[in-house]
């Protein structure tokens, strides 16, 4: 889907997928650090589709269930109940992810 | 201030007050990385007061300019140009934290 | 799902829950109160989850057709046409209630 | 201000704020009650502007501080810390209606 | 559906569903221009079902695909990575309604 | 302050403000209509900095009177009444923009 974006040829567009995409690189602050800066910020503004990514994304940084759920509680208590069915969200994903890291060994 | 709202009785508000403190204290996580959790959260749902308090326990966990600016970075992707004037915010509050800082030693 | 969230032992999320349950207890405002402003806050945070949530509620705290149509039009007056898409979720929901009560009886 | 807004003659904008006036007068909902689910509405959206506006009205409709805390308890869960600055604000502007009120008699 | 809850009686939400309609009438703006507008808030709003209308509204005002695709930049660089899952609902959208544009010529 | 921010060396940050310049420039949309976008999209998030900043480039491409008008009623419509101080920060900014260029002429 995205290269159907892309392929529009904005070129506005496709500098801000650039972007974004550096924005979560390793720098001063660590790939993992940064992934959870993501995930909560799209916990937070309640995003499903977005925290899945940032889910995906901190599992291959090796972020265990222990920092997860630490994560997900400073998202909850700065957004509020609002979150919960996203922080279901989340747990269900993460589920997944690690369901499939197990049969995939 | 926050004396006068839990000096008013309501236990309900009072345990959310302690849950929102103890949420950033270390765990399985870094003080430092949940107080930038805390900061970006702040960033993009727009809370300058959020953000100062956020930035002055960053500058506590010994966080970086460079560290943050990345951090600002994450924010400003995530929540986009509505996100500038608490950006332009964070930087002024970082600036005047460094300043007291080089007065204080 | 929540027992899912809760078993993974996160004390902050536990309490949190808590809390969330408590804030709806009857106290110096009637139960029937307190869901009509969570289901007022869910319409205009626009969260179709949270609004299923407490329409369930305050069928059982008998609130009337004509009051919830009260409390959504304060919900669509304070914000704005966006929250038309989980209005109608909200009318179809009731509906549900309404239409199971009916064939339970 | 608003008779600036309005005497500026644009139909839709002048029809809208009367709805919005009309939205909170008694019906099947008391005013008391209507106010109240404006006041936690504005709580969650985090608008200064309205939470002033709908405290003084309720503080006319005479809701007491129990049932005040009560009410800002609901908006702190389901918006969470990120509300908290405006909780403050409401409590500030809450002990101005009732100093008000005591100098007056 | 909106029937169903126009038919419920309730005056305030009736007169704002017409308030509603009247805002992309043709006036100082043209309707094409004004759906735009509905679009973008739409999109950095970050409401699919309201996107879905004004696309189809903006593709009977003739609005062309590079149009299309500077509005959504506007919303993409205002709102963030947040709207990029609404970008794509959008431009799933628009690629239908060509398709059927298509198919019925 | 821009300069400050940009001063920093954060290349992500530095390039997002030279995509926000260009989103409004002139397209197959004229710069008129995209700042008219920008402008709704500024108050239905409900930023007092991003619709004074829109507010005056406006003028500057010529928007009258009754074409903000227009446009504030859209951005008022889908953004509720929670938009309201921010209509009003806009109308004051107009008629300061306004004034202005009368005292100027």
């Amino acid at each position: 889907m995205n290269e159907k974006i892309l392929g529009q040829g904005n070129l506005g567009i496709k500098r801000f997928f650039n972007l974004d995409t550096q924005a979560y690189h390793v720098g001063a602050l660590s790939a993992k650090t940064k992934e959870l800066l993501g995930l909560v910020a799209s916990l937070v503004l309640r995003c499903d589709d977005c925290v899945t990514y940032h889910i995906i994304q901190c599992v291959s940084q090796k972020v265990t269930d222990e920092e997860f759920f630490e994560a997900f509680n400073v998202g909850l208590i700065v957004g509020g109940s609002i979150t919960i069915p996203h922080l279901r969200h989340a747990v269900d994903t993460l589920e997944e992810c690690r369901g499939k890291a197990k049969t995939g060994s």
